[in-house]
This record gives C-alpha cells, sequence and structure tokens, in this order.
C-alpha cells in the first residue's frame, strides 16, 4: 500500500489547525505524499479541485476557516475527491459540536478519525470530553461498537485511536495493535495520522484497507522512534516519528503490523 | 513540586502566537500538562472554563484574537482559574501596547512573564524594545526593582527572564540562575516557559513557588539540553529542551536548581 | 558575509504562512538574524519600520493578511527597508496570482525567491503549477532566463531554486550546485531560504552577493543534514539544518560553495 502512495505522490489539501500543521505536512511528505495547507475562502475550491484528497481537521477551527471546511469539502464531494474529517475535540465546545454537525451534514465523508469521544459525538452517542486528548465516554458504548454506528451512518470509513485502534467500513472490521502509550505525550499523533490518511485514501482505491494501513505505518512509526528514543525524550520521539515514517515500507508494515481482521 | 503537576494533569487552555504554538503544547505535556489550544470567540469562555489555567500569549495577536483573549480572561476570573499573561513585544507597537493595557485592566492575572523591557512597560516604566527577544530597559530601573511594582500593582507573580530569572508576588524574591544565553539562539523559550507556568500554577496552589519550579524546570532543561548539543547545533537544542523537559522530576530541580531566596 | 549577518544582529520583519513559520523564525537566528513575525495591519507598519527586512510570504495568505502584507511592503518602500516576496503556490489559484500581481505593481521588492514555476508567473509566463512544491513550467524558458525577465522587470535580485539554484539581478548571474534533492522531502526549505535572504540582505548592501551566500547557506545546510542523517529520516534531516545553519560561517561557505559566476 505506501509502495502506491510513494508512486502516485498524492497531493493532500488540508485545512487544519495551525498547533501541528507543520508535523501534518511533514508526515504527509514522510509517506510519499504532497501538502497543500490553504484556509482562505476565495481559493479553497481552486485547491481541492487540484488535490487527490482534501483533509478538514478543525482543531483551531473559527468562524472563517469553518465556512473555507464547508466550501473545500463540498467541492471536493462534487469532484467526486474524498474528504477526511478530523472532528478534533468535539464535545467540548458548542461551536465545535455545531461545526462538526454542520460538516456531517453538508459533506460526504470518505473516512472520519478521532478518539472515542470525538467519535462517540460524530455517532451521536455523545458524552463529555475533557480536553482534546482525551479517550473516554460514557463506556456505554465499546470502541468498536461506536465505530461501526460512525461507518454505517456516513457510509465511510471510521477510525478510532486508542489504545487499539479500530479501522472498520460497517462491514469490514480491523484492529491495529501497533503503537505506543507515549505517542500521547507528544502532540499532534492524531493530526498527524489525519494527513496520512489523506494521503494514502488519496492514492489508493480500496479506503478499508488504506486506512488500515495508514493506521499501521503511525503506530509502527510510533514505536521504532519509541524503541529509540523513549529514554531521551519527547522532543527526540516527536522527531524519531517523522524519521521512521519516511522510512515506511510495506515491508515493514508486514512485518510489524499487529493487524486483526474480523 | 513537579510530581503535583504529572499526578494532577491540569489542563491549560493556551490563546498564544501560531510561530511557537508546537513547541507551547509540547512542552506543556512535556512537564505533566495537557494543552487546548482554542481562540475563536465562540468557543474560548467554554474551553477556559473546563481548564485548570489559562494563558494568554500576545505574540501574533489579531484584532480576532484580542478579543477571545479578554473574553477568556474575564471568564477564567469569574471561574477562580489562574490566568497567566506573556506579553510578547510589547513595547513595540501601538496595538501591543493598548492590548496589554486593555487586558491589565480587564482581566486579574495570576502571574505575568516577560523580559525586562516588557515587564517595564507593565511596571509602567515604558521604553523602546528592539524585536521581541530583546531584553533592555532605559536602565534606571533593575529588574528586581521591576518584577516588585508588577507583583504589587498586579497583585500577581512576576516573572523576568534574562540572564538571571527572577520570581517575587512582592514578598517574597527568588532568583533563578539556571539556563543557558544559547536558549536565546531558539525562537519560542520564553513562550514555553510561559506554557509551563500554566501547568505549574494550574496544579499548584502556592503560586509563588510553582512559578519558581516552572521557571527552573525551563533553565535547567535549558542547561542539560546545552550540555548535550552546544557543539551540534540549535536545532538539536530546541529538540534537547523538550527531551529534558519530559524527564524533569523534583530530584533533578533539587539537585541543578539555583535558586537562591532574598 | 555571514560574519557580517551575525555583526550586525539584523531583525526581520516576516508575514508568512503559519506551516513553517517556526522553522522560518529558527533559520533567521540560526544565521545570525532575529526575527519578527506580526500580521495584523494595526501594527505591521510600526513594526517593519523598526526592522532591517522584510519578508512577505504568501503561503497560507488569507484576505485579512493580504493587506498586511501590502501595508508593510509600503511601509518598508518609504522607508527604504529592503523587502524580499515568496510567492508560495502562485500559479495555483487567482487569490494567489492577484495577490502577486498586486504586490508586485505596488511594492518594490529588493529581491524575490521561487521555484521555476512561481518564478514563471512573475515573469509574466505563466503555466500551471501543481501544489506548491512543484517546479514545473511549460519549459519554454530556462531558469536562467525566467530568473533573467524577473530581475529586469522589478530591478531585484530574482532567484530561483531547484536542481540548481539561480541567482540574478540581471547583469551578474550566479548558478549555485549545492543542496540536495531530499530538502524537498521536508516541507519548509525554500520558505526558510527567503527568511534567511531576509537576513543576508537586511545586513549587507550588496544585495547580490548576500543573496548568493544566503543561497549557499542553505544548501549547504541541507548537504551537511544530509550527510549525517539521510539514512536516519527527515525528521532528522529537519532538525539537522537547522543545526548546520547555526554552525555555518564564511569558511564553509568558501569550502564547501558551488558557486558558479557567468
Amino acid at each position: 500500500m505506501n509502495k502506491i502512495v510513494r508512486e502516485k505522490n498524492p497531493l493532500v489539501h488540508c485545512i487544519t489547525n495551525y498547533v501541528t500543521v507543520n508535523d501534518v505536512a511533514n508526515a504527509i511528505l514522510a509517506v510519499g505524499g504532497s501538502p497543500v495547507m490553504a484556509d482562505d475562502i476565495n481559493e479553497v475550491a481552486e485547491i481541492t479541485a487540484i488535490a487527490n484528497a482534501l483533509v478538514i481537521n478543525i482543531g483551531t477551527l473559527n468562524e472563517r476557516t469553518i465556512k473555507s471546511m464547508e466550501k473545500a469539502g463540498v467541492t471536493a464531494n462534487s469532484k467526486n475527491i474524498p474528504v477526511i474529517l478530523d472532528p478534533v475535540g468535539v464535545g467540548v465546545s458548542n461551536l465545535r459540536n455545531k461545526t462538526v454537525e454542520k460538516l456531517l451534514e453538508t459533506v460526504k465523508f470518505a473516512a472520519i478519525r478521532g478518539n472515542l469521544s470525538e467519535m462517540a459525538f460524530c455517532a451521536g452517542k455523545n458524552s463529555a470530553t475533557r480536553g482534546v486528548d482525551s479517550n473516554s465516554t460514557d463506556e456505554k458504548f465499546s470502541a468498536a461498537e461506536v465505530a461501526k454506528i460512525v461507518a454505517e451512518k456516513y457510509s465511510c470509513v471510521a477510525i478510532i485511536t486508542g489504545a487499539v485502534d479500530i479501522v472498520t467500513d460497517g462491514k469490514k472490521f480491523a484492529q491495529i495493535k501497533n503503537g505506543v502509550a507515549a505517542m500521547g505525550k507528544i502532540t499532534g499523533t492524531g493530526c498527524m495520522l489525519s494527513g496520512i490518511l489523506g494521503a494514502y485514501i488519496g492514492a489508493i482505491e480500496d479506503k478499508f484497507s488504506a486506512a488500515v494501513s495508514a493506521v499501521a505505518s503511525m503506530g509502527i512509526a510510533g514505536e521504532i522512534s519509541f524503541e529509540k528514543y523513549s529514554e531521551v525524550g519527547t522532543g527526540s520521539l516527536h522527531i524519531g516519528i517523522i524519521d521512521a515514517l519516511s522510512k515506511i515500507d510495506d515491508k515493514i508494515i508486514s512485518a510489524r503490523g499487529k493487524i486483526f481482521y474480523d
């Protein structure tokens, strides 16, 4: 799968937050895509139109960029360009809730990725969220159930990241057990994964398999970096993840991927 | 002190500049806090309300975010959530001057951190500033005097960073002689410290002691990284600071802290 | 040349994109300048007025910042402060095209730097661009021809970066054969160079020679980092470039520079 990404070099238009945008761009480059960041409403349609995928990440949304997200999303749909949603921190504020609801209504997403509480919101199983990095829900629904609901409700690939990552299109179901807890000590591993999902889904027709590979790539990169830098600290762990992503290939994914299909 | 931060894992809402925001987030995570960046006026009150501290950094302020800073600050005050101000570059433009004056009027700050010229402005001892990283004042007032004025005028903890860092609440006074000059060759060490102050003050009731520990943590992290990377360059020095922050603990602070109380 | 930059420590005002802004700031610091990032229309004139150079980079332009770019540019001209333009992604959207056309009409630039397709646009030899990192044109014009047209049309130093970098003021002409292709796998090497150009041109009167040194500095930094980190990955390559820039001096530039004058 990664080979296809590197060969096709998909252009990934990201409307994303200013906290992790540099990492997102470098992660996309690392796995073989080309990032383009643009968020002015007067140009997003043109940029999306030439892209192979659009990634919408609401991490630092504002009134101006929300409109750009909608316009870019609608444009992508009209041109059959896959759109990935990262509903960062949804559940934390009414603005995020309303934005995500509106986006889910007006844009057809190829994939939605979040932690359990964010995805529970998308599933309509709202629950309180503490911060944007938390991963708690009311525990009435398992991650697998939430993912299935999201996938079916929006006819998309749903990806829930956590101790175990879940990918499903509603029919096929995969658990990915790569990654290390220390990745939560770096901001942006979720955002980077959403960017990488844009590269994989922008290059590969089978979106479910593309998402599984993207999720495994990120988890494996985290493991490789952790093996090298766990004693050094999170600054190096951060850089090491980009390093590992830039060296990832299908052989490494085969050898290290802990992917379980149900 | 750092142990308490890691146990309490305070949520720190930052309205901060887009130059160093990624480092601020990673520094907060490194010392044991959880960052959340959000600056739209329609959500800042909700975000601040669930946070343990609010950090306002005016580095790349604009008309839109200035209003958000005010709203978040007022909300924090109404809920007894401590607010930290980093008046980046105040003195350089009327916009910065007016913004800081307005913030100081409308928001009660738990702590204010800046270099000498920025803090001289807050003290009402205005002086020309050259750029945002400079540290000159008219030299009529020592850093200790300026810090005392700020602490008393705003009933806050005043922190002036420079060759020697100063922390005072107007009664208690500490000098911290950690850190290295090379930290000035990386953008964002001041912003990172302001973020860390949010984590420490968000977790620890004794704000003066919290600030002293935060300042020492940053200085020690700079030293540790410099010992390792001074010959390598400022890119590695930058990463090494995050590394060292992620490994900091009270034992290291005790062993290496050069903290002098008057 | 670099010695002069380190001695003069020019203040470089950047209105730049939020993707690579941290790297731009750290690159400017690394070569001996002082960066200041500010983009609100109510302060840009004051900031520019105290700067030694202004760098305008349209990477993530928006309606608000476009106005700030114009105002800062006009202010710089009125005070004889050199302005550098990085027309990122021009050709990709009408907004970028119109913005660059307007800037070229209203602001006199000391230097313009871009890849071949961006510079072809500035030369009036428009051609389709794919993404912001591409480097294709209709091939009817060589990079040398395009650079000459830009330099003469705007009486500026034109810099085209690619496999071979070109610097010309319309009369003098240099090719710089430093750098490695892997630099294209990191976002921001072009933006960093534009920032460094601000530092060199802000410190050195002979703008052509200043630009040649800046371009060589960046290319050499890329090579040094690549020698160290090619097997490690692009995360380390990225950090290594800042490391190398912070250690660059005229001796290294003399020893490693592959500069050819026509």
